[in-house]
């Protein structure tokens, strides 16, 4: 039941398409390269397989306890997360100054589709700690960092976001939390949240919350929020801890899946003593949350990614281990090879979609041609409501095809697959709903800077596809990609069209099958840059069947697969409002 | 969280579009009638909110037991199964020979999709003891007949099927147990059988399992295999029961959910002491055992649909629950009303797919007219694997859509929704898997009698469509019904195009997506059927959104997801064998 991944197909991503090592052009990456790249992914793999991976399934058998507030962690987690923090592997890719390792972000984000891999709950304590750290870092003076952060990436002290509230779920502009000034600059706290991933363990010694609360008098709505750091054990000025912060914890829910996750519900201020810190200025919580959130939103994006991998590979070799007679009797059978197939195009081009999108995030980072720089980042802004719904949604239709591989089997708690299953569920819930994410892809994304997200998106992949000739292998399966981003286009239009008329609802009723669209567009673009990379070493003489695989991966999914698109696009022209009329 | 059903719904269906009424023009059926009908489905249905939907989170909190050999079911399991049988629940539509209620078989259905969507655990137990009996009852002697059906019905004693051994899972011709003859007419069995639902448990008294043995000295595969019934504890002539019959529970399976189903190791004969009663005749036990495949095959669509409706009722009280400020703020997102006018379409289409197929086979079991009487059954066979597979994976998709609706608390168990879409999976796996019934429908069920099935399919569809004047509400909706209609037509025909090339690859390959194609135009048949009706009711002066909203329900089902249709096509006639070359 080891963790496993494809390390044939993380390092052909990583050297043979993205050519990582170009990194080293920029100054922070200099003394980088290739070879520092694979120690360290080679020891975040090792460190998964051994150590976190067996962690999976006690912890889903023990799950998170309470008693009188605190909240203990299944066994072995707090060794673990002691030793996980010790190999550096929380602050990856932050600031050497609080001590990050100062790595890519890509390089961190291909560690952590092994941890998450290997065990999803256990990697959302450094998830939100490194997140929430990095906003402090961010956002919060030079004290507040020099306060928090360093500790915080380094294991001491974790740490958490806390938006929903009971009153407020996917609408956090109706929050009740409250902050008051106090006359030494802190704010004293009150409030209640839920749904508080982290917001309660025995992993460290601290907790650092970091809280949206509305400062008294502040407008209403998302425009008056504040963004606070509030210790649940107080922090002196030297970084000593003090006395307890008034943060209580008074529930954990009990959940499908990620059991060794605590999830809790947190009051800020029952006894009127609850002190925080102001984030960066006052009233741009928000603005500041959204960084945050645009990160984990990667993250649930790869979480639904590592979960489908680690499936297929079970899946794999569960396939290819049943023998009878001298062969494989499952891979024998058509149907079989076609839900591996299935389970093999997702994960790769799920993969394939998340590196480069991690790529494109250190290019626009370190970029000084704002020009190109702002392609970047657009480009990222547009693909981030896609990597977060559409790799979660597909993460956990790959883990309901492997449990159909596996048959009965599949079905039991013997195997790890429908913990996989239960675990994925919830990155398509939190960090906003996927039906949120597509009100965002479709809402925002598409039509921000006048479209031109969306229209430079079309124009580079109308590119690729110019560059494939004709009599290419990979010719047809090209023709029919780029038939599909003209469809994309078209619906595009349309929905501009039906704005332009004053018609808000139907574009949002919309809005899912059209992430759904873009997303398979994605997703088969991908595959197709690989498959012709691929297709280059098939020419230039490999004879490797990882190539071989790799092009029929792409054909698989074009064929497969790709005319989804145009099923979504008839759906979405045919301007049927019967949903918005119901009366339920 | 009391379990609901769309009452209003399922008189629809059996009043206004089946018109049930009219099976008392069958001698067995004479006596009864709506009002009957009605009486005994308000009885199921209150017994199913107040008895056995109390149980659901309870049964999975606890799950079963084992201990010496002796499964234990969760509490209040007992006391609720012996009021289930002694409300005449288990034999429903059974001879009154043995205790049964001659019901027909549609009245039956329809309460198990109560007792079923309130807990699918519970509703196993009746399920297997009735299909097993009814086995019995249909091959058996008289007198094997007389010694078990009535306990059995009457709920004294279960019953289970017994097929799947360590080394036959899909492949039940490669079984190792072994029958070999007593002087008393009697057979000594022995074997080791897995995955045996209510394998043991301590709801009866004893538990008789239909197990599949070969006799020593009969062929290979499936044609020397024999059927026999094998009580727990030996049954004296006289009916009274004997000593322990060497039947030895030794191991139940940890699962994702159904987890009050005891899912069994069953070792027959460790001691040599284990005997059973032939049924029927030697070397045709896979034949007899079809019979209660094909009965198990459409209660998994039944679970599927009845978990699916349960869901959908939770997830839609919730929607209309959560208000603010007056309104109900998640049914004013149109990406809500998308979510909730998928499961309806979705819930209410398999209802009436499963209901009338349910209520042909009543007409099948009556018509003395053999045409017509074969025309039945045909339907019946090519509906089965659709109803299989199509409503168990349907129904598990809309377990996933619901719990979009709740969002984070529909992860929790708190509310019911995780439970459902744990409990549901196992419709997709167990009965054969899902990839099977494609292949039984591909493979057996299309080119059956030289494709008489499938064209009988398509001219009743055709004709419905005909039906639809120019200028009727549904017209454009039949327009594209039919246009999917001719597309499964052409596909079917390219099927035998290939397969008379001598291809047997590449229809395997393609069959779950045609599967999945004809699943949908099924169900938009059906809900066209229905909207039909409707819209005469509305003609004729009703102005109850009951009709309207199923005109709406229709028009949605056509517009959104028969779509995939073309694009399951597309893909099928692609001749894409990429997943064939691959080389894993």
């Amino acid at each position: 039941m080891t963790y496993h991944v494809d390390e044939k197909d993380v390092a052909f991503n990583l050297y043979e398409c993205l050519k990582i090592n170009e990194l080293t052009q920029y100054a922070a990456y200099a003394e980088q390269g290739e070879e520092f790249y694979k120690m360290v992914l080679d020891a975040a793999l090792k460190f998964s397989q051994k150590e976190i991976d067996p962690l999976n399934k006690i912890g889903d058998e023990q799950g998170c306890t309470i008693t009188n507030g605190q909240v203990t962690t299944p066994k072995g987690y707090k060794e673990a997360y002691k030793a996980f923090a010790e190999n550096g592997f929380i602050g990856m890719d932050v600031s050497p100054n609080f001590g990050g390792q100062g790595l890519p972000s890509i390089v961190s984000v291909v560690a952590n589709e092994f941890f998450t891999g290997a065990n999803v709950p256990f990697s959302m304590y450094s998830g939100l700690t490194r997140g929430s750290a990095h906003l402090i870092e961010a956002f919060g003076t030079d004290a507040l960092s020099k306060l928090f952060c360093e500790k915080m990436y380094n294991g001491e002290w974790a740490g958490t976001m806390c938006l929903t509230e009971p009153w407020a779920g996917s609408d956090v502009g109706a929050l009740r939390s409250v902050a008051k000034p106090n006359s030494d600059g802190t704010f004293n706290i009150t409030g209640s949240k839920i749904f508080i991933s982290s917001g309660d363990h025995d992993l460290t010694s601290n907790i650092i919350h970091l809280v949206l609360a509305r400062v008294e008098g502040d407008a209403p709505g998302t425009k008056g929020i504040s963004l606070f750091a509030v210790p649940k054990i107080w922090v002196k000025p030297d970084g000593s801890l003090g006395e307890a912060n008034d943060v209580a914890c008074v529930n954990i829910e009990h959940k499908m899946g990620i059991k060794a996750s605590s999830t809790c519900a947190l009051n800020f201020g029952e006894k009127g003593k609850c002190r925080g810190f102001l984030v960066g200025k006052k009233s741009l919580g928000m603005r500041y949350m959204f960084q945050m959130m645009n990160e984990a939103r990667l993250m649930c994006g790869m979480q639904g990614q590592s979960v489908a991998a680690a499936a297929y590979e079970h899946a794999l070799r569960y396939a290819k281990e049943r023998v009878q007679g001298g062969t494989a009797i499952l891979l024998s059978h058509p149907d079989v090879r076609r839900n591996l197939s299935l389970c093999k195009a997702w994960v790769e081009g799920m993969r394939a979609l998340l590196y480069k999108t991690s790529l494109i995030g250190d290019k626009a980072h370190h970029e000084t041609d704002s020009t190109k720089k702002e392609r970047y980042q657009n480009r990222i802004d547009l693909l981030t409501p896609i990597c977060k719904a559409y790799c979660s949604d597909y993460g956990f239709k790959v883990t309901e095809i492997a449990m159909q591989i596996y048959g009965g089997y599949g079905y039991c708690s013997e195997y790890p697959i429908e913990q996989y299953m239960r675990d994925v569920k919830i990155s398509s819930i939190y960090e906003g709903t996927n039906g949120i994410q597509a009100l965002d892809f479709l809402g925002r994304k598409l039509s921000s800077k006048g479209g031109a997200l969306f229209r430079e998106f079309y124009e580079d992949m109308t590119a690729f596809n110019a560059g494939i000739a004709d009599g290419h292998e990979l010719k047809e399966s090209s023709t029919q990609l780029q038939k599909s981003a003209d469809t994309a286009g078209q619906v595009a239009m349309k929905f501009m069209e039906i704005g332009m008329a004053g018609d808000r609802d139907y574009p949002m009723l919309s809005a899912t099958p059209f992430l759904e669209l873009v997303g398979h567009i994605t997703i088969a673009w991908h595959l197709m840059e690989q498959a012709v990379i691929a297709d280059k070493a098939i020419k230039a003489g490999s004879t490797d069947s990882f190539y071989k695989n790799k092009v029929r991966t792409a054909k698989f999914f074009v064929a497969q697969i790709l005319p989804n698109v145009q099923a979504r696009a008839k759906s979405i022209l045919s301007m049927d409002r019967a949903a918005l009329e119901m009366e339920f």
